[in-house]
């Protein structure tokens, strides 16, 4: 039973986990592994030392057990495997107009509440979804980012034969793209790593250095002289920002997957001229676990390819001493099990 | 049977009408009233020279009779009120894929092709829209600004009780703040002009300086800590761009109305963080014109103050010398009857 502390300032500690008795509602997991996310790496470097409180154990993107239900819970038994969407909406407010899953003080469990990087977790019954009895563990760890792709494609009402652009080859980049081929478009990878280009061709997917290529052009030419019908932006690049309208075709539509700390230049003209659409996405809702897990389940996508190595738990500080900047990795699991 | 002709650089002549007789198709129209649109005033001043042909008569929000039909015209007869959606897309293609309003290849009559500024004026048929006989030509001059303000709201989708926001008070600001409002919302014009608050104050809507209000939070305590449903960004000024997420609850949306020559700081976090819409809107659609037309003869929205001047069509250079940044007018007729 272990579980690896952040401290604040950049600094973790491998101890011990000290379960947490189930109360009223809640259940106890036995965690088997845990994706580091972007997130994670933000928080290893000091870079949310004001919200995460420390020490606390942070990690969200799990798959495991149920080991104990809390008083009250009925939906799951011992044993069953089971996944987490981490996201607390007991806060949820009228002013929030339904919208939970991005209610004003929602709680993200993992990063304003204890996380997953441990052998043992309790959380809310509410937040935990089954997955078929079949399916690997390791896969089900990619439930969470799965879900997050999930969303952005539905909230980019993708349908078949349309012309996607992802921008951003990072392992949510990857993942919008695989779910919106699997939605029925032709999907274009935009990326300036060579790694990362070589791995989304292994995927089966196109995929371009907009350093080299003028995507613009190329979209025109591949459809007709219209543009893609939808840009995801993944990148969170500057560049990226600027140049996301050119690639669109009238009506065209664009979905901000990145956080941008800062604001960016945008081309208000070509929304006018073109009348573009734009929607941030963030997160998931019930019902992106449920098409993540079913799609997981389905092994209709090649998700075994997006894991690029399973650590023990204790490795998890060294990990992230080496996941900064490095392009050549998509999805770390760590094995909680202990 | 007058005309106003623009000769290039920033020059207009009074000269004398030739009416061209109307071919297989067209309809010759006897022009009433047609209003000086800021588009008008752009070319006036010479910043679109590079599009604009010259020697022509620009202008394009008017209203007429009809004086003579082309061979094959059969649903208008001569004496018929009718006024003209100035949008030619004869030259549209699949890979506008049925957006004809802003094809690619789209003409606007009264910029790429003789205008309004004129006794006499051919245009084709499936350009000319009746008005009932009712309606006064002078206000069905208002028709194809209106337009675009019922054009703005419905793609704003702005549904009854919603909160919304117009940034920028001159004609469009107005007329989308006027048409919101019929169509159920409760409308907030932002606007630093004095003069444009007190004239909006006027016609019953609420109106703010954004130097004097900080409107995000009067927008959040207004809708129970929610903020505003939708804002209609019609000003083009860099601080508006800047602000505009500010002021939205979570899934709120923006209309961007204003045309920016230049990319503008956008928070692109608050698109994330709050899964913001945004769409562009340009021009009309054939339905908005009806709805204009419809809105026009129920004489619901008090359009009579919309008019503050009519002026003889040869005083029309004169009219473009005082309107440059004058926030004191709203919509100058020009009277082409002769
Ligand atoms: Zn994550
Ligand atoms: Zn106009």
């Amino acid at each position: 039973m272990k579980a690896v502390y952040y401290e604040g300032n950049k600094e973790f500690k491998v101890g011990a986990c000290h379960p947490v008795a189930p109360g009223p509602g809640d259940v106890r997991l036995d965690v088997a592994y845990c994706g580091v996310c972007g997130t994670d790496i933000h928080i290893a470097h000091g870079a949310m030392d004001q919200r995460v409180p420390s020490p606390m154990v942070i990690g969200h993107e799990m798959s495991g057990t149920v080991a104990e239900l809390g008083e009250g819970v009925v939906d799951f038994a011992v044993g069953d495997k089971v996944v987490v969407r981490p996201l607390d909406n007991r806060g949820e407010k009228a002013a929030d107009r339904g919208y939970s899953h991005i209610c004003q003080d929602l709680k993200f469990i993992g990063i304003d509440a204890p996380g997953a990087f441990q052998s043992s977790w309790t959380v809310p019954a509410f937040t935990v979804h089954k997955v078929p009895a079949e399916v690997d563990l390791k896969l089900a760890a990619l439930v969470e980012p799965l879900a997050v792709a999930c969303h952005d494609v539905r909230l980019g009402k993708v349908v078949s034969d349309e012309l996607a652009f992802v921008l951003g080859g990072g392992p949510i980049g990857m993942l919008v793209a695989l779910v919106a081929r699997h939605a029925g478009a032709r999907v274009v990878l935009s990326e300036i790593s060579s790694y990362r280009l070589e791995f989304a061709r292994k995927l089966g997917l196109e995929a371009f250095s907009p350093m080299e290529t003028d995507l613009a052009a190329w979209a025109r030419e591949q459809s007709g002289g219209s543009g893609a019908d939808i840009v995801f932006e993944v990148s969170g690049a500057k560049p990226a920002a600027a140049s996301m309208t050119d690639l669109l075709a009238i009506r065209g539509r664009i979905v901000v997957v990145a956080i941008y700390p800062q604001p960016v230049e945008i081309n208000l003209f070509h929304f006018f001229w073109k009348e573009l659409q734009m929607c941030g996405a963030r997160v998931y809702e019930p019902e992106d676990y449920t098409k993540a897990i079913e799609l997981i389940a389905s092994g209709e996508l090649p998700l075994e390819e997006m894991i690029s190595q399973v650590e023990p738990l204790e490795k998890l500080p060294d990990v992230f001493n080496s996941l900064e900047n490095n392009p050549e990795s998509m999805k770390v699991l760590m094995d909680c099990r202990g």
